[in-house]
């Protein structure tokens, strides 16, 4: 989808809705319409969420601005997943409602606001944005974890992504996942998600291990050794229970596994 | 119990509260002890818990009464609901604090608004309320979702209940409980819960299957089968373990499960 | 560590942000550097985090200060957490952080101060204190439960703990844990953790049953029996599924488990 | 005007600017719009101004409601009050500006709750209340004074009246007035202002003494006598300077005076 | 009247209130009855009054709880500020309405604040008190001014005191007064007001003159030359119309004048 | 002074400031040093003040800076009023303190903003403004009324500006002063003040009338008459009592005028 035809469908379906709800008119126009570009619609509804008596939301607004326009790719990774979320969320009908109203998503946007502030080494702000994450979204994502895009973090509630932790593109990723280390060394001790992996709700990966790309964690699993490539894995602790049955599972959003070998 | 019983019993409690503990005399003189109803009450409270910066307290409570005075089933529900709350929780003593204090019984009767609204067409208002709820409760209900009375939903943190689940009467469900979908089609996909179930804290339950009369589904378990009538599933995947020991789990809120044959 | 250390380490640590980091310079100043003791810092944080339009945030200052002279066991706790968190996480890597931006430790340091309401018979103060806990952290801990010193909640999103459940010193506890109860019978049904537990996150542990001294609960698991000391248990129903590598696992943060036994 | 007229001038009004302005439009909306009387906008309107902590919007816009239902006399007088700044404030071309945006007006009404709270016996949150119109409107009307109908307060700021001071019908009063007391007996001891009288910006009317009907008292007059109905007074202190050019100096807002008798 | 006196006499009148008026129970708990001193209830009231997105409550309470145990001549003033009131404003029946509903009384203990700030070389924090006071209670005093104890500012609306200007015990001062310098000029440029004068509302007082022990001036005056011990001075510009008949004029509030000789 | 020479002025006085004075360390850094021009700083520090529940002040603030960017005249006049305050007002030893302190100067400026809407046509947006001015600073000035620059409005407490009323560059106003209509007609009615005109504290001038060039008004005047240019006017009702000293009295701000002949 084109840069101007995402932001002209948004700026659309925002219109309608504005139109039909008065009470929302204002919040809408103050949030969407009134603006020039998707940019700055993100810059001003993630700074209504991080706001708070610590931080003010007009220097919200003026920092995501400036992260916004000093590193393209997180706009990039915001438009991949506006539109990972419209494409596999059968819930999700339209571009601007996660946008609006989905916190996984808007979870995921802030962390990338302070990832850009952890790389550019104002560690004590980026925690503190972590900090209102944690507790607006209930989302905990170290802001030195990596993340690609095209992602749908799906509700998000109860997400723990650990510092060394490596999630690749067009992943999907349900509610209570953990991607977690295990010792008290530091160093790189946190999973690495390989592109189009999907994770199931409450699934748990620990350590250093590497899901392959285009594996499925089943609901609920364990996850303790690596996942080769296309396969699906699931239980307490998780085993492969089947081969993945198409590339992309992230795309499919298929949540059902096989029965594991008894 | 009467209605008027219900009542009268609340303001008895919090009339009790309110000289035992002046910091809070005027919050419970504010939020219960001046209303002449119930209703109002709900209406007072639920719209402290949904006020932000986009929507004021007073619209919302206005919203609220006549969402009440619309659809007596809700307030039905509610009463029903701290029923089964005062009934079933053993931690809760009397009927006002689960009114007062208790996060998942709050997040529950923020939906039934939303439902309402949703039910009206107003779906951009019904997704600016489930955006709050999963805020202030961590808690996220699609507003299409339907949902009987005499619920407990204890805690609630991390519930997610997707656009086409059933929940009916006297269901307890435990913290952290997903009625999610499997796929990315739209259309009818998420777990109908029938009369009675009790869903234990953590329980993964996908896909447009039926989870009986009396059943109960095991701590943790991840359900991706239909589940009978009247009997104990657990694990991940769930299997039957065993046969419900009695006629409403839900009731009974006896956690503990048979072994899994191994 | 010496209680002075700590509180100068704290305090060097704290202004050396505080000069890198302007936009939090008044919030480090206000919060920390201004103070001279480190419990006025307790009592000014915590008391910003549970402010709300019903309870002052001066009220609830000297509500803390208040608490934290007359049992002087909170201030105890609350130094060996700071250290139990410097020390067996691996991504905190100063004193301050946890202090200031880790919302595990607030939610647990803020029951601390609910508990002692509770044990002054002030429940209704008590049960707002662990409402507001529940809304700003996603923390549910009943403040009659008891916990003691030295106890690392990491994350602590979705943590529930029951109103009889025992957490003795030394124990660490990742995200998404449930101490519950089982039945609907009132009395002790709620778990009890001894000395040096690691509990992994999601796991679920139900009933009025021990989890004994230096064991380890493996992610995920739903223990539904009584834990030997110094086993590892693991899956869903949880089995011993190995002896205890080191005399406390909640210093060692290992969360690699054997296989189950098949 | 007919109640009616009145009301559908006001929302014609309103609805035009919301369409016109979409940064006002929910402001609108939900202040004006979605109201069914002028009654409820009013006491949305004031509440909005007199919130503060110590009391919230709810309760107040509830309080109003009250007042307003069991004293007519009250809405006739905001009814007249609107007409009153309409037809003499050559600077309002409408009936909707005053209402929503003119603090001498605003402070007015918000007086005429705190005197029927007064009546009432509420003493103490008249008081209240008028701490708030002093410190929103830097206006102080002591609750037990009587004010009629038809009243201009023009701006407003400074704006003094004692607590057994009377204000007939139809007055017009400019800012920085006072009707003050003098000695510190209590007792009837402030100013009588009878009907139609105009009274200038900064003067000051001392004493329980009579300023008759149709009077005009010149702007920056110190009145310590009591002044005959139909004349001009102006001067420091003030005397008769001619006689009243027209019936209702107070409706034509002519603040010329002659000079004063050398 | 007995320091313990006075502190008794407030409890009791408040008590009575927060029995009467439930609404504002939990704040006058808040406000007052929960504090063991007369200090403490400053503190906590006038920091609400100054809060701001710019300072928070609790540091201002600090802030005011540290100027009053530095420098005592503070509360011997705000006390004999109260007793002032209560014995010359005939609207005054207490000894509590005052402290928590009178804006001038306030906004002249905010300035002592103010004041001591200065006193100890933080200017900037002296101003940022003096402007929250300039918008809170439209009170302009320099914090630099001097002013004694006994004084009774009667609403306060407009009052504009210079830097350099002094103002005794035992003074009365009626709304909109400016003691103001003249010329451009810094250095002592301001007024000296004397023990027991009496100013009228509106009076304008400009300029390093006196106005001696006992005077009174008339509301409304503008006065440009030194007046002299124990006459009454009016007009504009004010001369003296007549010896003053008491000798505390402040004590007598009685605000007629003889005419001036024309 | 240039426009560098006056920013670098200001910035180095605030970091100053912000040095010494850790509790606004913060606020400083976020009004003034963060910001690269004195816009920013302007359309940040005005949006503080006007900011309500009804406009977010982060669209206030891009509103202010659009305004700015539009019509430079508004810099040239903020930058103008900064230095005549610092050049004619003795207690003003900087060019920070008015731009951060003072509220006159501040309700001057935000008159300005509502003015440039005004003149687009946004009536009901200039309103609202004008609204929060006069809450915020008691300052009422229409926002049709024309104003130069190099304007000096001390303390501004009052001060009431009608819709036709014209202001010329370089005048200087003290608080309470009317700038006021006479009769209930529409059209030209209110004053104009010519260049370098002195109005004192208090003095009401109404009608369509001039008040000339270099005149200076006295305290609590009511001019009623034109007053020809160079002389100076006093009394109730002012009368030329002398030819004004020097070219420009707004510049020598000397209150002292002769007295007027008996």
């Amino acid at each position: 989808m084109s840069k101007d035809a995402l932001w002209l469908s948004i700026r659309d379906e925002v219109s309608r809705t504005a139109a039909e709800e008065p009470m929302l008119a204002s919040f809408l126009h103050m949030t969407v319409l009134r603006h020039k570009t998707l940019d700055d619609v993100v810059a001003f509804h993630l700074s209504s969420k991080l706001a708070s008596p610590t931080m003010d939301a007009r220097v919200l607004m003026e920092l995501i601005s400036e992260a916004l326009a000093a590193d393209p790719v997180i706009m990039q990774s915001i438009r991949a997943d506006i539109e990972a979320v419209r494409s596999r969320d059968p819930a999700c009908k339209d571009f601007s409602t996660p946008l609006l109203f989905f916190k996984g998503f808007q979870a995921l946007q802030c962390y990338r606001i302070g990832n850009w502030l952890w790389r550019q080494g104002r560690h004590a702000l980026a925690m503190h944005i972590q900090n209102r994450i944690s507790e607006v979204f209930a989302v905990e994502i170290h802001p030195a974890a990596r993340i690609g895009k095209g992602i749908l973090l799906d509700h998000g509630t109860g997400f723990v992504v650990g510092e060394t932790a490596v999630i690749e593109d067009d992943v999907s990723i349900l509610q209570e996942v953990t991607l977690g280390g295990t010792g008290k060394e530091s160093g790189d001790r946190h999973p690495k998600i390989r592109q189009g992996v999907l994770i199931g709700a409450g699934a748990k990966i620990l350590g250093n291990i590497e899901v392959g790309k285009g594996a499925k964690v089943g609901a609920g699993s364990v996850v303790l050794k690596a996942v080769p490539p296309h396969v699906t894995v699931a239980g307490v602790p998780a085993r492969v229970v089947g081969v993945c049955e198409n590339d992309s599972p992230a795309e499919q959003m298929d949540h059902r596994i096989q029965e594991p070998l008894a």
